[in-house]
């Protein structure tokens, strides 16, 4: 029985349901309070306020974002505790010390010399000491000082005496995307604490303050079982949950919140493809489960409620083209699915599927109330 | 010597070379008149009316969307003639019916009997014979009618003689993506053209009319020699080409007219990396050079003027962050590469790259004249 709440929808289009959105933000705030440490949300996923306001609890931070164009909308929006979690380029400084003038603390990353001089002269030239926290690397994921590199402790120096704010160290394990089930996430987390930590004892031995101690990613967040020393944890998809994290067993698809509404155009029997409205336009370009267990394509293809039908994925997509078939090597019969009818896709990466939308259709917690629709914003 | 136009932008952002792209709608332009064909320009790629302007010379068409968003801007902007070249979805006819009230001659595009039918009935019902084109498969790529299948004929009937207008005959050949050079593309080009010609005899000789017959790819448009019972061609990223189009031939480097401008925002110097602000947001998801000869990363570095940097990739993205090295294999130096310094990365695919961008930022063709800003749309 289809939902007519979702007739007057234009297909492709991005649905959110509330409640397991609901539910997925209580998980691990439950978990972040029984470990002791303070959340900083990630908004990059979500990029948008209302969103952001369940993820808050209602508060003004902490907060974390991947652009200063989310800084910009989140502090004008009252959010004032934001962490800015990219390496910091020079040219941006400016922007960061207009954030400060409209009262939003807000606190850049940097792992090099360089930087914390820019960061330095920027605030003696404004009178603003910027917040700074040096970017530890545990994993060579990314960017980011290893603990016991010596110009650690330069950077925070720098930071420290001439002019700036230094804040403190942050983490993120981006490897333990790759680390399947909630053992090796473990795994994940203990090496992500253990760097900060020791970057953190590095600092405070010479000297240097050193009050945030900030790890967090996805998987880690949800298996750490212990984060001594620690003081705050961050993680962004975990709002909408995707097939990746699915795929290693850090959520059920059934917590998933995001999907793509989408319609049926045509058919090619000979092939066994249903073609789909949903392109990856609509759904990114993003093949995260490629390496995984089990690859789902472009996605995961459910009825117009949402369940799952077996086995079915987009197993190829054109800008606005989607080519539905059953899974291949798995057997199962493809269902009847007549031109013109709706169904949903599970996306891989929900930070990448929604940024190609923009908006939300949300299904509301409370059964058959009306829809509502929360804008996104893109851009940096 | 840096470009002082290029200082005040906030990276990362899209840039786009006014002379290049008017090279390269030239080329085609020229190649098409040459086949005694007219061009149906795909408006997919640019999403933006100033560049709209450029491929049509100015004209109210014809031209090719994707969307009918993209129809509703275009139309609204005097652009009259209009395919929409993607299967229609049977609650989208509306819209499609509003487009005709405000005067824009919009084509629909499908493949089967049920798609023909409700054409037939919408047209009946609004007074308006949608004017509606049959999709041919040359290729086994997407979707499409065999020039042989029955059905072709059947759906013909349906829509001339229940209500509709039947326009004529569309193929696209997909797989020409794949073709490299230009003999191999050429033979898809003609593989196209005898779908398509097939197709449109058929529905003449019973009795229907076929006054459009439409091809066209990027790649087959480039290198068809003989369109004979062609009478339109459609592409798109030819406007702007990119490393996709370069790694099968059809363009050099040296034709992409986009790019997006980067800063260096960090170094792993043990891993030979460069951090740059350009992540996966910035470039898109898209790995269309990863089964090419040479696997362009996510991206080819240049310098901020413009020249490929030898041999620099973007070897790895996040969603904010781009890891730039020297391309496996290569052997070349990683160059002096300090923070703060600004880059150009050449796409792998302009659809993709361009469509995760709000505007252009175009550089004239008129040397040193100042940069323009063109605003780029998305939706559905």
């Amino acid at each position: 029985m289809n939902d007519p709440r979702l007739a007057p929808l234009t297909t492709p289009c991005l649905l959110l349901d509330e409640g397991k959105m609901k539910r997925n933000i209580d998980r691990l705030a439950k978990h972040a309070a029984q470990l002791g440490v303070a959340m900083r949300p990630h908004l990059k996923t979500a990029k948008c306020v209302e969103v952001a306001r369940h993820v808050l609890a209602g508060g003004t931070g902490p907060a974390t974002v991947s652009t200063l164009a989310e800084a910009e909308v989140f502090a004008a929006a009252g959010i004032n505790d934001i962490v800015y979690a990219v390496g910091i380029g020079l040219s941006k400084l400016e922007r960061v010390l207009d954030l400060h003038r409209a009262g939003c603390r807000l606190t850049v990353l940097l792992d090099s010399v360089p930087q914390a001089r820019a960061v330095a002269e920027a605030s003696r030239a404004a009178g603003i000491a910027i917040p700074a926290m040096i970017e530890i690397d545990s994993d060579g994921h990314r960017s980011g000082l290893s603990a016991n590199d010596p110009e650690l402790i330069e950077v925070g120096r720098i930071l420290h005496e001439e002019g700036a704010e230094l804040s403190g160290v942050l983490c993120h394990a981006g490897q333990s995307y790759g680390a399947v089930g909630r053992e090796a996430q473990a795994e994940s987390a203990e090496v992500e604490r253990l760097a900060v930590v020791t970057a953190a004892a590095a600092l405070r031995e010479a000297g240097l303050p050193c009050p945030i101690v900030s790890v967090g990613s996805t998987p880690t967040a949800h298996a750490a079982k212990d984060l001594s020393g620690v003081t705050e944890l961050r993680a962004g998809v975990y709002v909408f949950f995707d097939l990746v994290m699915a795929g290693i067993d850090v959520c059920r698809v059934d917590d998933l919140a995001l999907s793509v509404l989408t319609t049926v155009i045509g058919h090619q029997a000979k092939q066994g493809w249903v073609m789909v409205d949903a392109g990856w336009m609509a759904m990114s370009r993003d093949r995260g489960t490629a390496g995984q267990a089990v690859d789902q394509g472009y996605g995961l293809v459910c009825d117009e409620a949402g369940n799952p039908l077996e086995d079915l994925i987009v197993i190829q997509t054109s800008q606005e083209h989607g080519t539905i078939a059953v899974r291949p090597g798995s057997g199962a019969a493809m269902p009847d699915i007549p031109v013109g009818m709706r169904l949903r896709i599970l996306p891989n990466h929900a930070c990448a599927t929604a940024a190609q939308h923009q908006r939300y259709h949300v299904l509301p917690e409370q059964a058959g109330a009306p829809l509502m629709v929360w804008e996104r914003f893109g851009g940096w």
